[in-house]
């Protein structure tokens, strides 16, 4: 799999990617109606570096985005959002992507990574996350409401690099 | 003491509040060197609503925004920021700020405030919240490079509403 920086020609492709899980509004807090153009300018952020995982024959399996966490005294710690295109799931694109993403944050100067709103219903990700290194470093209760769950927790997770 | 919403004719008041927060770099993790338009467009951002606190004679004592902490599935969390004028500490400013937006946040039907990123060495601002009812979820760990400190710690505080 060939994780390279994404470009504007990418997307279609993410869109098609982000599309299903922000309609779906079950693990990422983005308004559920939110535009194409507003998620896209949101993903392709000018505070982010964007990336997308290409599965043999070009197709986008994933995406992700790199930056600061927080800026001025917070900017060493990062944070990172990853999607996975719906057909592609259960094939190490998050991890792939996450690898990626610890290595080049590293790259960047950062020290750690957090991540500051895993809703906790999410249970593939948490656990990816805590194979991948990450620990919980506390539970936002009840700080989401899932469209079928109701309110759930989420929680803030942490890594050094 | 009044506090109103915020208008565009308090631009400079409050600019005057905003920067030798923002140049000290102490208390708040945005880059020191923030320009004042890109402060102001922080401040007053369209995500946010933002207000100020009159003191007798019309001077601008302190100010704060209230918006959204997350979008989404999680929205129903407030998330505030607050500064006080250099010359306007320990007058009650602050208190008198947070349980105005306690109240503007209750109102507009958040069920929860949540600070992301309190510095642990602020201890000041640590002790009025905790006053106030504030809980400390989490310290992330030497997440906040304070320029007379070095790393030091910062805390995910939350309080229901």
């Amino acid at each position: 799999m060939l994780i390279r920086p994404a470009t504007a020609a990418d997307s279609d492709m993410v869109w098609q990617i982000l599309a299903p899980v922000i309609r779906a509004g079950e693990t990422y807090a983005l308004d559920r109606d939110m535009p194409r153009e507003a998620a896209l300018d949101y993903w392709f952020g000018a505070d982010k570096t964007t990336f997308v995982a290409e599965a043999a024959g070009g197709q986008i399996a994933g995406t992700y985005y790199l930056r600061a966490n927080q800026a001025g005294g917070g900017r060493h710690v990062a944070n990172c959002g990853y999607m996975v295109a719906a057909d592609a799931q259960g094939r190490g694109v998050a991890r792939a992507m996450a690898r990626h993403s610890f290595a080049t944050a590293l790259a960047q100067g950062f020290t750690a990574m957090q991540f500051n709103f895993v809703v906790a219903s999410n249970l593939r990700a948490v656990a990816l996350w805590q194979e991948l290194g990450f620990i919980v470093l506390c539970t936002l209760p009840a700080a989401f409401d899932h469209p079928r769950l109701g309110m759930v927790d989420a929680l803030v997770m942490h890594r050094r690099l």
